[in-house]
């Protein structure tokens, strides 16, 4: 998919929302648990429920791993199913993947080629090689690790940096005291990586939770895609997201797992386990419902 | 398996060799591939002729993710024979998985409860949290990326940051002129994740690329196992890695891949794809014999 492609759904479906398949075999209704394919049933019926009120889906593959072969199946049923059901969703393997030369290439074909995603996440640890052999696919994303919502994200994403890749050298800094240009790690990734490719097949993870730091990422990469996870259970709220993340194609994202798959679970919920599909629904359409607000 | 048997494994097979399982279905010999499970097949066989010089084996997950949810299976499968064969060898799961809370304890499960690995190695950008979850299980180990072996290392790894952790703090820094404290990101990374875990359930991935930041870094790590790539194909020699990086418990994985499971490719090879065991048999027992001299 590419990105007019993507534009054009979200002004569709008057929704930027991209549900999370966070499919935990322990969380799952207990009725379903005795199913041959549990995580897949659940799914599929959760896509259903869904389907209406999302731009995108995010199986999250730990969830699958967990499982064995037979959870990497599931995976595989899980996205040729959202394939079927809707060829104009957005698809993301959240794999955070970082590996380098030909074990990336290796990672690309088991999400662009074996199965049909349209993304994938990826850590930026080891540099531009571990992001490149994503980026030789047409019309498939990677989606680059940049500040993440979690709290130890400030281990290392913020550390500050000397940036010595400007003419302003480090050496020259260092004779020349204390006017050294310096930067967080999670910018320098961004920017690294705007380089790498264009905004046609990359995308950046930016969390809710730091609504000030998105307003300054958007400024020195405005015209990306964020994939905001940190909505909800984490504290982050759509209209923070829009106010300072959205731009003029919407540019946004906006990841929600639990609160929506696992509706029936809050201790506020209507719905009982039986009904977790009703759940799924009624809290995705009040997500797509707060979110069409900002689309008209 | 614990920090003391990893050593005594290294004494008695007088080897610290990693045979990395980076298994690809494009690779292995013409008459496997129309086997049921090509991958384990291959893999079989080379453990069988491998398993007398090496300590360690590391399947590079993606070959087996490329192929889907019966190259998962066969990624279980490998994971079981190696156990089988020698209880005694080290397993690592090179998985580069780098995801936090419950995301990170599914991939733990899929590692250490649903396979028999040992060790699963990490990318560190989102910090402790993904780091963290693995290091609850008593005797399996994170594998933390520190340096390694790409080119693109110098993207992020090496990049310069401002320590503002120390007492030093960068304000104080600023105010007072140009005697910063400085360190590079892969600096960072081993300091913080010495803290998180101990040299009992901690290892690093240091290149062979880089043997003078390999010495650098063993000054201030004496203790922990590094897993060090890069040694044959990348340039690295077992020599320096030994000189700059052993310590007096050996201290030191090297891993082989390609050079040991696709021996029979070599242009210099005497043996022919027919005979592509004896070829990796020849390749690993040469490394082991080298090895030994430095374990006397």
């Amino acid at each position: 998919m590419n990105y007019k492609e993507l534009y054009n759904n979200i002004l569709k479906k008057k929704s930027f929302l991209c549900v999370g398949l966070d499919t935990d075999s322990t969380l799952i209704p207990e009725f379903l648990k005795n199913e041959e394919y549990p995580l897949f049933e659940f799914n599929k019926s959760i896509i259903d429920a869904t389907v209406a009120f999302t731009v995108a889906y995010k199986p999250n593959v730990a969830f699958y791993e967990a499982e064995g072969h037979k959870g990497w199946m599931q995976l595989e049923m899980t996205v040729s199913y959202i394939r079927s059901k809707d060829p104009s969703v957005f698809i993301i393997a959240d794999a955070k993947r970082g590996d380098i030369g030909n074990t990336a290439e290796r990672y690309a074909a088991a999400f662009f080629k074996n199965m049909d995603c349209d993304a994938v996440t990826l850590a930026p640890y080891m540099g531009k090689d571990s992001v490149a052999p994503f980026l030789k696919f047409n019309n498939r994303w990677a989606i680059v690790l940049a500040l993440t919502s979690n709290p130890s994200a400030t281990d290392f994403e913020t550390a500050t940096l000397i940036d010595d890749s400007s003419p302003e050298s480090k050496a020259y800094l260092k004779k020349n005291g204390n006017h050294f240009s310096e930067k967080p790690l999670f910018k320098m990734v961004i920017e690294k990586a705007m380089t790498w490719g264009t905004k046609d097949n990359t995308m950046f993870v930016v969390g809710a939770t730091r609504p000030e730091k998105l307003a300054q990422i958007r400024e020195y990469c405005p015209d990306h895609f964020f994939l905001v996870p940190g909505v909800g259970v984490q504290g982050g709220t759509i209209e923070d997201v829009v106010k300072y993340g959205m731009n003029n194609t919407c540019g946004l994202l906006v990841n929600i797992s639990r609160d929506i798959i696992y509706a029936w679970k809050k201790e506020e919920s209507r719905f009982s386990e039986r009904d977790y599909v009703k759940a799924a629904a009624a809290a995705a359409q009040e997500v797509a419902l707060e979110m069409q607000k900002f689309l008209l």
